[in-house]
C-alpha cells in the first residue's frame, strides 16, 4: 500500500517525519511512502531511498494561516499535494502534522466524505488509567454537531476500535453532563435515544469526570464539548506535572526525592503519552487520513503511519460505509 | 445579617455543617446562623448557642432524588425550608451542601430570580497555577444556552469577583474552542459579539488548555462545555494523584521519595483545593444561595458561609440588577 505523508507539517519538520517515515518502512515491507515537501530539506535526511518517493514543493501551510483560505490558495502546498495524492488514487492514505484546520479542509475538499457520513469527526485516542485508552470523537471538526452526527460517529468509532485495535463489542459511551438517562442538553438527550436503538454496545452517558477511568472505548460528543475536555485534560496534566516538577525543585531533599522517582515519573508520563496510540482519525472521510500531533517527535510520526496503515489493511473505511448504510432507516430527529 | 444553612446536606452532615457554622459564629460577629435539620442530630454537635437557632425538620432531600419533584414534594425538606426563609425575607442569603438540582429548583422556584437575568448560572472558583482562581459560569444550571444568557453571566461574574474577591476590573474570557476572534459554534461567535460591546473587561477567547493558567478573572461558558470543562479538571487532577501515588508506593525507594516530598505534595493539594474558594454560587437569584461541595468539610462549610456573608455585605446581588438594567438596550441576536 502506499502512503502519502506532508514532509513540511508540524513543529519539528521535516527531521521527524522523516525520522518516523524510515523507521515504518524498515518495521513494515508492505508500504511505500510518498514524502511531500522540501527535496532539498528531505533528502539528505533519509537513511534509505527504499520505497520512498519524494513529490517536490516549496510552499508550506503554516500554523497562522486561515484554514479554507490556504487550502483554496496554496494549491501546491505539501499538505495539498498530500490530500490530492490521495483523491487521485496514487495513495490510500495520508498524513500530517500541520495545520488541523487546514488538513480538515483538504480532506473535505479533496479526499471527500464517506457516502451516508455528514460530517467527518477528528478522533484522536486518549490514555486512560488501565492503559487502554478510549477513542472520543468529535474533538473540533464540527462545532454544531446534531443528534444524527453522534450516531455516525459512534458507528465509525466502533468499526474503528474494533477493526485497528482489536477490541470485540467495543463499548461506546455519549459524554454527558450526569450518568442517568434523560440528562443532558438537547442534543445528547435526543442523540442517547438514537444511540440506544443502533447496532453497537452503547453503555450510556459517560461523566468527564470518567473520561480516564477506561468506562467505555469510544466516547461520543460534538466537536465543541470534545474540544474542550480534550484541551482541559491536557491543560490539567501538563498544569500538573508542571507544579510536581517545581515542587520536586525546592531543595535539597525534593532533589533527592526527584532522583528516586525519576524512572516512575518518567513511566506515568509515557503512561499519559498519545503518541503512543497514533494520531488523530479524520474519520468520515472516504480514506484514512491522520492528523499526528503537531508537537510529534519521529516515534509518534511512525505510530501514526502505523495507524494509518491499520486502517487501510483492515478496510476500516469501507466497514464504515457498509455500516452506515444499514442504519440509514432510522428515525431522523431533529 | 442572618444566614439560613441546610444542616443535613451533603457526605457528613450534619457534622461537618454545624462544625463549619459554629467556626463562622466565632469569626463573624455580625451573623447569625439558621440551622434547618434534624434538631436531636445537630443539639449535641453544638459549641454554642450563641447567635444561632435551629428549625427542626426530619424531611431530607437525598442526593438520589429527582431534583424538581422532590422539591415540589418534599416541602419540608431541610433544603427547601431553608429557600423559603430567604424568599420570607427571614434569612439574608442560604447555603448547602446537598443535591445540587434539587437546590437550583428550591433557589429557583423560591428565591426566584433577579429582575433581567434570565438563567441563574452555577458558578464555582476554580484553582490556578498562580493560585488567584478564577471564576468558571455556568457549569451546569443552564445547559442550552444563548448568547444573551452569557452575556449575563459576564455581568454577574464580574460583579461579584469585583466585589467579593476584590479584583479591580476583572478580566473576562470567553472559553471558546480557538483564542482568535471568529472562531467557535454558533453560540460563541455570537455571545463574542455580544461581550465585546458590553460594559466588562473583556479579554477575548480562552482554550480549555488554558484555564488553569490564570488568564482571566471569570470565564463565560454553556452549562453543558463548562460542565465538561470542570469535570474533565477534577477528574485528570483525581487520576493523576492517583496514578502519583501508585508510583510512590511502588518500592522502598519510591517510598523514601514520598517521605522527602510529603510536606510538597500536601501544598500541591492545599492549592488545588476547592474548598479554599467557599461554594458555587448560584448567580442570578435575588439573594446569595450557595452550593457547597457534597464532600465539604467543616473549613469548607466555613468558606461558603464567608461567601454568603461578603456577598450580603457587598450588595452583590444588588450590583448585579443595576448592572443587567443599564445593557437591556443591547441588541438581543438569537
Amino acid at each position: 500500500m502506499k502512503l502519502a505523508i506532508d514532509a513540511m507539517g508540524g513543529d519539528n519538520a521535516p527531521q521527524v517525519i522523516v525520522e518516523g517515515a524510515m523507521k515504518a518502512i524498515k518495521g513494515f515491507n508492505d508500504i511505500e511512502i510518498i514524502l511531500i515537501g522540501d527535496e532539498e530539506k528531505i533528502k539528505p535526511l533519509l537513511t534509505s531511498s527504499e520505497r520512498i518517493s519524494i513529490i517536490h514543493t516549496n510552499t508550506v501551510i503554516t500554523g497562522e494561516d486561515e484554514p479554507v483560505r490556504a487550502v483554496r490558495r496554496k494549491k501546491d502546498a505539501s499538505l495539498v499535494l498530500m490530500a490530492k495524492e490521495v483523491k487521485e488514487n496514487r495513495a490510500d492514505a495520508c498524513i500530517s502534522a500541520g495545520n488541523t484546520g487546514a488538513l480538515m479542509s483538504a480532506g473535505l475538499f479533496h479526499v471527500g466524505r464517506i457516502k451516508g457520513i455528514e460530517r467527518p469527526a477528528l478522533s484522536p485516542t486518549l490514555p486512560t488509567i488501565d492503559k487502554k485508552g478510549f477513542l472520543l470523537l468529535d474533538v473540533g471538526a464540527n462545532v454544531d454537531a446534531k443528534p444524527k452526527h453522534l450516531l455516525q460517529y459512534a458507528i465509525m468509532g466502533s468499526v474503528y476500535v474494533e477493526k485497528v485495535r482489536g477490541v470485540t463489542s467495543p463499548k461506546i459511551g455519549l459524554l454527558n453532563i450526569g450518568s442517568e438517562d434523560g440528562k443532558g442538553n438537547e442534543l445528547t438527550k435526543k442523540a442517547f435515544a438514537m444511540l440506544k436503538e443502533a447496532p453497537i454496545n452503547f453503555v450510556g452517558n459517560i461523566e468527564a469526570r470518567e473520561l480516564l477511568e477506561g468506562k467505555a472505548d469510544v466516547i461520543v460528543t460534538d466537536g465543541f464539548s470534545g474540544n474542550v475536555a480534550l484541551k482541559s485534560i491536557e491543560g490539567t496534566a501538563l498544569s500538573l506535572f508542571s507544579m510536581l516538577k517545581q515542587s520536586f525543585l525546592s531543595n535539597l531533599k525534593t532533589k533527592l526525592a526527584a532522583m528516586l522517582m525519576k524512572d516512575r515519573l518518567k513511566e506515568l508520563k509515557n503512561q499519559l503519552d498519545y503518541a503512543e496510540y497514533g494520531g488523530a482519525g479524520l474519520f468520515g472521510l472516504s480514506a484514512p487520513v491522520i492528523k499526528a500531533h503537531g508537537s510529534s517527535d519521529g516515534r509518534a510520526i511512525y505510530s501514526a503511519i502505523k495507524q494509518a496503515r491499520y486502517m487501510v489493511e483492515n478496510n476500516v473505511t469501507e466497514t464504515i460505509e457498509k455500516t452506515v448504510a444499514t442504519i440509514e432507516t432510522l428515525p431522523e430527529e431533529e
